[in-house]
């Protein structure tokens, strides 16, 4: 396929882009096929000589399209929201034509200074303290990352290094080997799986910090205060604290202003991820819940989930630069070029131009779009708890700051487990579950660009419809009993 | 911006783009900015009122491409090719429409899915042995990552995770702590230096094997035995060894058919990292160059690189799945699914739906076409090495295997420097340098999809042109001595 060619089937492409996402709702939002479904349905093989374009694209609503979730129907309420816009298209379709790959500054110029600028306006909306802005002499600054637990790896494994270094400078005739296993790092129990993953990679302990329900899921400074001196007195090395703002399972927030100072006293690395709740920063009267940021060496949050820019695109920052710089600095001569010295530039490697689409999302939204879009999923989320707050048979399992609401029908596990499985199963709405204090909990999260009133009132006539049948068999099951 | 602005807003970028690729070698292919040019263009903050779609599509010319390495250019031969083709081009765009998340087999099984069967079309066509093949039984398969950094990582984490668990069961009574710092990995001196930060990350000790130029830099097995047994008489436990094919400076080939039993025996772990090389395999006459693959316990290449795909898809296979589960699985509640225990399905964690733009390359090209694809920039390889051979002025510094050409001036490292740094200050092409036995080598990479004989032609006339200039200024330079 040449130019050309393109010319015309791009065009098509943009037609049956802009079809699926106008009538999205139309398909059921969770799939009905089991694993295994799709290979019988193509080649053993790639063909010898070239399928026809046609044949490809018939083939999308044969083979793809039944096998989707789709998260971008507004029927969507799983997990956290996965960013859609169509500026942020219109940006990746360049981004793939230009198709440089930026691991330093030569390879691709732009790609690097619209990044490091990018992250400052970013930053700058998220009212970021000076030392994480970038500008033309700081000693901070953000970089793009893939994915947030991509974020909390590399902030762990730039604290690894500080630490190795803090503990050698402090005593140059130790020896370098075994002092890893002697580091212990901490995050809530209530942390991303991918947190505790970092901590295997990075070859680390990583301890759980309890939390509890009556903190609302907070990291309490005293539990981690305690910790610390616990591991103190058995002789390991505390190093790196990921504080967490919005967690997963109930959009809990760790006390940072009382946590940030712990960390500073002790010389542990105070990292915070923020992967859904960061977003919602940028408007005022969200943004105390980022307050503490001020002790903090790095923070992420992921504008791929909740800004309107498409995946991936993980926004990460840090006070000092040269943290980065110094874990994972590499050297070798094809990677050389006459401006290496302008350090500034060299955080660690970038890969794609995924600056192109963050560019074009702030300024085709501006900040007051971006603003209005946080504000709507939040209202949306309080108008789903009044419905569920209006029904004495269900109750709210966790405070609902932003969008994601945590509910579960007063009864058994078994009972919100039965519920669950039948939303899932009817696919006209799609939820995921939680467990909060033991307690199987269904989640109920904002997800999609183009969610409106109607269709949370639908999602919870459909719930309370089914939750009514669940309910009535229990009432047989145990008649019958 | 709503679906009908965007319909006439892509089809504008889809021209924007085909125009941009059509005349791509009009533009310099390097470009002549300083760093930090590109922040006094822009404002220092996002808009807070949106700007127009007109004013952002003005700035791609004004801001981005003078700041733009063109990788695409048939003039740019440096580093290694970076794929871009228009099937991978829509691929991407209905890939970022449907922006689905697949973290699990839920969370979008055509994601997933194609996933495996596209990447056992591929393993196909490189001739794999069947443990790698995913298959409905297989015990292998192959997963797509981001980049072949991220799989020599993935690989070596692997190991150690195997590593310790054989450890730990032939002694019950060992500690865990402390085995990792016994743990020893090997690579190549020539292999890329992601390998060695792959084993800064995990934590253990990488060590160089040294290669030789009378052996064409390829890792011997007598050097590997010689150091394995050194390390196990030191109490070191060997557990990983990277080999390349295809290494970034010179695209050596270490002897995997020699390493690969040394290794087998040792219950090393052996990853092969074959980033751009690994697609020649699918021509028969290259496919040689792989044998060995049978030693192997994971192997990756990059089809990002030199089959047309897009980044980002970098395809790796193990021969046990269960290995990389072992070593990454996390369980929490919002991931369980129904058919959580379908394990075929689950490597590690994919995310993208890249899978989809391996099909669109695979059936729009065909295995012929893709063949065809790689044998042309091999002849043009052949074709600019001949003409190097043909001048008695330069001379060939490593053998031409694939599409790389190693050559430099008979003569000082200090005047093949000038020669490169006044190439790339021309920049009408684009080269870069390596090092090889104390030598500054010249790259010469064949990278476009476009790239035609008579662009080698005038690659080569600019070259002999500016070399003789350099030689004249030497001479110049030593008589005035």
């Amino acid at each position: 396929m040449e130019a050309a060619e393109f010319r015309r089937r791009g065009k098509e492409m943009v037609d049956l882009i802009a079809d699926y996402l106008e009538n999205i709702e139309q398909r059921p939002v969770y799939p009905d096929v089991e694993p295994g479904y799709l290979r019988s349905l193509i080649p053993e093989e790639a063909p010898e000589e070239p399928d026809t374009y046609e044949d490809v694209v018939k083939d999308i609503e044969r083979v793809i399209m039944p096998g989707v979730t789709h998260w971008h129907s507004p029927y969507f309420y799983a997990y956290f929201p996965t960013a859609n816009s169509f500026p942020a298209m219109l940006a990746d379709m360049l981004s793939g034509a230009i198709g440089c790959i930026g691991f330093s500054w030569a390879a691709s110029p732009a790609c690097t200074e619209l990044e490091t600028v990018m992250m400052d306006w970013l930053g700058k909306m998220l009212k970021l303290p000076e030392d994480f802005i970038a500008g033309t002499h700081g000693q901070g600054g953000g970089v793009i990352q893939g994915t947030a637990s991509e974020a909390t790896l590399v902030a762990l494994l730039a604290a690894r290094s500080r630490a190795v270094r803090m503990i050698l400078a402090s005593d140059p005739q130790r020896p370098e080997t075994g002092i890893t296993s002697k580091l212990v790092a901490y995050s809530s129990d209530q942390a991303h799986c991918s947190v505790e993953r970092a901590g295997m990679i990075a070859g680390v302990r990583m301890k759980k910090i309890p939390t509890e329900q009556s903190d609302k899921y907070a990291v309490q400074g005293e539990t981690l205060r305690r910790m610390i001196q616990e591991d103190k007195a058995a002789g390991l090395i505390p190093f790196y604290f990921c504080a967490t703002l919005g967690t997963t399972p109930s959009c809990a927030f760790d006390h940072i202003t009382e946590l940030g100072p712990i960390c500073n006293a002790e010389k542990i690395w105070m990292h915070i991820d923020a992967a859904y709740a960061g977003s919602s920063f940028i408007c005022p009267e969200f943004r105390p819940l980022l307050n503490g940021i001020e002790f903090a060496d790095s923070f992420n949050f992921n504008p791929h989930k909740w800004l309107l820019v498409n995946f991936d695109c993980s926004t990460m920052w840090v006070r000092k630069r040269s943290d980065l710089i110094g874990a994972f600095k590499m050297d070798p001569l094809y990677l050389k070029h006459d401006h290496q010295e302008s350090g500034r530039y060299f955080y660690t490697d970038n890969s794609l131009f995924r600056s192109l689409k963050m560019w074009f999302v702030f300024r085709m939204y501006g900040l007051k779009g971006l603003q209005d879009y946080i504000r709507k999923h939040v209202e949306l989320a309080k108008e789903f708890e009044s419905l569920v707050r209006a029904d004495q048979r269900f109750e709210i399992s966790a405070d609902v700051v932003l969008g994601l609401v945590c509910f579960r029908l007063k009864g058994s596990n078994e009972v919100n487990e039965t519920l669950l499985k039948r939303i899932n199963n009817g696919r006209k709405i799609h939820l995921v579950p939680c467990q909060l204090s033991g307690q199987f909990v269904l989640r109920f999260a904002v997800c999609a660009r183009t969610t409106e009133s109607r269709h949370i009132r639908e999602a919870w006539r459909l719930i309370t419809q089914l939750a009514e049948e669940v309910m009535q068999d229990v009432t047989k099951l145990k008649v019958r009993m």
